[in-house]
């Protein structure tokens, strides 16, 4: 048998109010670098609104492409929280009361606080596994490879520490960055030469403005850190030659 | 002869930057912003890798069924900038050197800086329209409804004023935002019914933690304002009822 040794995910972030320009996402940032030290890569992230027949629509096509799907929104108790009831129609599973939850949460809230609205987040799929929630105590959920956590970005990190036993990863994927005094057309050509000795190794190059100077950042990702070091010698060769001032390695 | 009045646009956030969690997207809020001034609602945001059998194929799916698609990244004149050569191959067009382009960068650069990298950046698909970038010279493009911007955000917003012209659309999306000193569960039910009977406005309810308070704000958003006002004061009514504490509306 050979063991697997690449795993990827897709991220979709399901709300009105990141498409409308409201708020601005940074839950992808959060568990894709959360993932990566895991050993997955994030391939894909989308952003849908919350109407029901296209959340259905991108679990079904995401969560067969991929070895996780983590959804994030629209598990709360409102109206326009309807991610668990569109991941029971997805799966064709029964949308019910989780007794687990409900146990969970009636401990959680005084007597007569667990109110209608607040019971409405324990409906969840049919045999849905929780993802326990030390912030705020309604949990998230897993059915199969769908991970569905809530929206709001603190909630979300607190919750990432008790799923981690439930992702296998292959190696961590390492990243190291070379940051240049220069602009990009300068070493373009030179980098594509490493890039193409070095095919399976991903090399990106980012422009940046630092106190009102330009530079540009190599980033080299492998899970092999010998690969890394092996382009990075390389680029450091070509920089020398150039002449080009390294401001951090 | 039917106006059309709803305009949709997609954004393809084309970027491993983004995906491995080291770059925090802002372009999505800068053009969901923009677009809902000009009367056009983001339907769809996905972030893809740098590989071009991926770019091509989002690319004639979402341009397909959006009024437009906006592209970020991928133009610049490195290896991984791949995105204008993509979209020549999506269109099946040839991927040539734009001549306007070329004269543009000819005189914005000093002698003899106009290298081969910098040159890369006048290779677009055949018959492009220029998008003029009045920060750094090189120009993004559209073909049919596909617009190319930049990935550095302050270059892209500093493209958006000039490409104001081509874009068509309906009414503004107009948002009103009421926050109230309350939880989610307390108003949940009478926030169902006041969507109810509003089909056509979209109203969402989102937590907040501000100054260690807790609190919601309800977010209306409609082109029409009289159905945002109607809408604003049912929810208004249930609040005084409810003796909940508006904190700003």
């Amino acid at each position: 048998m050979i063991k697997k040794i690449k795993f990827n995910a897709a991220i979709l972030i399901i709300g009105n109010e990141i498409l409308s320009g409201r708020t601005q996402d940074t839950n992808t940032k959060t568990i894709a670098l959360w993932l990566n030290s895991l050993g997955v890569k994030v391939q894909e992230v989308r952003v849908i609104p919350d109407i029901e027949k296209i959340i259905i629509k991108n679990i079904n096509q995401l969560r067969k492409v991929n070895d996780y799907l983590f959804t994030t929104g629209g598990i709360g108790p409102t109206h326009d929280d309807i991610t668990a009831e569109s991941i029971s129609k997805a799966f064709d599973l029964n949308y019910e009361i989780h007794k687990e939850a409900f146990k969970i949460l009636e401990t959680y809230y005084k007597a007569g606080e667990f109110n209608i609205g607040r019971q409405k987040m324990v409906w969840m799929p049919k045999g849905a596994n929780l993802i326990l929630n030390p912030t705020s105590g309604a949990p998230g959920f897993n059915v199969e490879n769908v991970f569905c956590l809530p929206g709001v970005p603190s909630i979300l990190k607190s919750m990432l520490g008790g799923l981690k036993q439930k992702i296998v990863g292959g190696q961590p994927i390492l990243s190291h960055t070379i940051s240049l005094r220069t602009v990009e057309s300068e070493i373009a050509q030179s980098l594509t030469n490493v890039q193409n000795s070095n095919n399976d190794v991903e090399i990106g190059s980012y422009p940046f403005f630092q106190a009102g100077k330009l530079g540009v950042s190599i980033v080299i990702r492998s899970e092999n850190k010998y690969k890394i070091e092996k382009c990075s010698t390389e680029i450091l060769d070509f920089v020398a030659k150039k002449k080009i001032e390294v401001v951090d390695r």
